[in-house]
Order: structure tokens, then C-alpha cells, then sequence
């Protein structure tokens, strides 16, 4: 039975406001940036309070990551209810899996992946939220696609077109490529859409 | 009339180390970790040596962002040379281009990149250099498959391919991705062929 308890939720929402706030400066200051201070500051929470939640930076951090994968799943989910059906559905379905990899949640886990290079505490949390959260893109994929991962070749290029749109997502980084963007995401549509139609070999 | 300066030689061979000694730093420390006295230790230079060709950090990583340039350049063209023409070609030249955005000048890349998302000047030599270079590559590849832009859907199919390997690049950073991108890059060149031969609508 759920009994309300304002003193632990009020802990979970500054626990939150935190983990938010560690999103927003990695993906605007970068991780040099991101210091605990910078956290608290724009999380509107002193300095004691925040870690009370998360004693170390590594500790905030390490959680940050989990939240980055929490967060990518709530916003998949709610953008795959309006996607179209029929012809108009693998356009729509290329260009949801682009905005998931261009948007602010890719960018702060791009500055984790490039710290995590050096780091190997944060190594270890990325590259098992990566592993975990790149199977669950790629079977999401699969199933908004309606593709059928034993036809041949089907595997690979579900595959690449992540992998396509994570290089989008680097492409973005320091300029607007929105223009040149869409014309990928066209193109690449059309190909995919006759290689999963048509089976193996294109 | 070439006359012969040993002391310029000299010099000019200890820019040189500097800054390959400043991508590699890069490469395997990152962008906090390549500081200019861990790039004069690593060339085997002094300090204030360092400092003579290079009198800020800013200086040394705007001339290491053109020294990328200069070898990426002098990497594929070496490479080139290899590809064999006929039916293997496609996949080759798909491989060679992967490895262009996997090795150890992607990943030096790559960390300026994400140090230049908040550091203004070097954000304007990254963004000068990779406009520059995209073109390039872009080039290239056109070149290397024997591609007609002026065919509907060429451009977006080569673009895509780059965008493509670049986030192979990213896939690689943590992990060896390599077992997985080979099944990716035979797909792919499988795709891009049929793309190619049959012009429009893939």
C-alpha cells in the first residue's frame, strides 16, 4: 500500500532535479564543466544537499548515465505512438531514430563517452549502459520497422542505420546540419525500405 | 635554389614531433590530459622549446587540427593506391573509408571536436578544417567508386556512407566494435553497389 511520504519525495525530486541538471551542463559546458558545484547551482540545490545525493562526482555521474538511458527510453517511447503507417512509416521511423542521436541526450552522452576514454570508473558504467541501451535501440528499430531480423542482411542494415545516425549526431555537434541531414534521411529511407522489402542483396 | 639549413631542418623536425606527440597525447589522454608540457615530454623536447614553436595550448592544438588534415590526406592516398578494381572494389573502398573515421587520428579528432564545443577558438579552426575536409573526403569517395554526382541520389548515398562511418568511429571509441562493423561494411557495400550500378531509387 502506497502511503504518501512528502520527505522522501521531495529527496527523489531534488535527486532528479540533480541528475537533469548534470544532463543539461554536459551538454552545454562539456565534462570539464560539469563539476558538482555547476550541478548544484543550476539545480537550485546547495552545495551539501547534492552530495548528500551523490558524495562524489563519479557518484553523480555514474548515475547521470543511467538516467541519460531512462530518459532516451521515455522519449522513444512517447515518439513512437504518432508515427504513420504505410508508405510514409520507414521515412518517419529513419528520421525518429536521427532525432534520438541529434538531439541534447545524445550530445551529453557523447561528452560522457569522450571523458569515459580516460576514466575508468565512468568506462565501466558507459560501456555497459551502452551495450544495454544499443541492443534495445536496435530491437525498438526492428519493431517499429516491422522487420524480421532473420531475412538475411536485415541484421546488418537495421545496424548501420543506427550507426548512420549516430555519425549524424557527431556531424551536429559544432554546426547546424539539419539541411544536409534531410537529405540523408530521404535517401537513406528509400534504401532501406526496398532492402527490407525486397529481402537479401538490396 | 634549395640550399641546405641544418638549423632550420632542425627546427622544423621538432615542430614536426611536437605535434604528431600532440595527436597521439590526444588520442590516448584526451583533451585534459594533452597539456603542452605532456606533449614536450612525449616529443622528447623541452618545455621552452615547446613553447619557441608553440607559445600557447591554443597555438599547438590550431596547428595540430591543420596536422590531422595533412595526415588523413597523406593516409588515404597511400591506401588508395591498393584498392582492387572490379567486383571487389565497392567493399574495399567502403572499408577504406571506415577506416579513415576508426583509427587513431578519428580519435584525436574526435576529442577536439568535443573540447572545441566550449572553447570558441578552437571551435573555429575544428569547424574551418572539417568543412574543409569533409568536402575532401567527400571527394574522394565520389573518385574512388567511379561515382556520378549528377545521378539523382549519388550525393546523399556517398554522404550517407561517410556519415555512416563516422559512427562506426564513435562505436569503436570504448570497445572493439570490429567483428560487428564487418558484417556492417559487407552489407553496406552490397547496398551502395546495387545503389551505384542502378542509379536512382536503389
Amino acid at each position: 500500500m502506497a502511503v504518501r511520504q512528502p520527505q522522501q519525495d521531495r529527496s527523489r525530486a531534488t535527486r532528479q532535479r540533480l541528475l537533469e541538471s548534470a544532463i543539461e551542463a554536459l551538454a552545454e559546458l562539456g565534462w570539464a564543466g560539469s563539476t558538482v558545484a555547476v550541478v548544484a547551482e543550476r539545480a537550485g540545490v546547495s552545495r551539501g544537499a547534492a552530495q548528500h545525493h551523490f558524495p562524489t562526482r563519479e557518484d553523480l555521474f555514474a548515475a547521470a548515465v543511467g538516467f541519460v538511458g531512462d530518459a532516451r527510453r521515455l522519449w522513444t517511447r512517447e515518439h513512437s505512438i504518432d508515427l504513420p503507417t504505410g508508405p510514409e512509416r520507414t521515412r518517419a521511423v529513419v528520421d525518429l531514430i536521427v532525432r534520438l542521436y541529434t538531439g541534447p541526450l545524445f550530445r551529453a552522452a557523447l561528452h560522457m563517452w569522450v571523458a569515459a576514454t580516460s576514466d575508468p570508473q565512468l568506462r565501466e558504467s558507459v560501456v555497459t549502459l551502452e551495450a544495454h541501451l544499443g541492443r534495445e535501440t536496435h530491437k525498438l528499430a526492428l519493431e517499429l520497422l516491422g522487420a524480421d531480423e532473420s531475412t538475411p542482411g536485415v541484421r546488418e542494415i537495421v545496424q548501420a542505420t543506427l550507426d548512420m545516425a549516430r555519425g549524424l549526431g557527431l556531424a551536429n555537434l559544432l554546426t547546424d546540419d539539419s539541411k544536409r541531414r534531410a537529405g540523408i534521411i530521404d535517401r537513406w529511407a528509400e534504401i532501406l525500405d526496398t532492402a527490407l522489402r525486397t529481402g537479401v542483396k538490396a
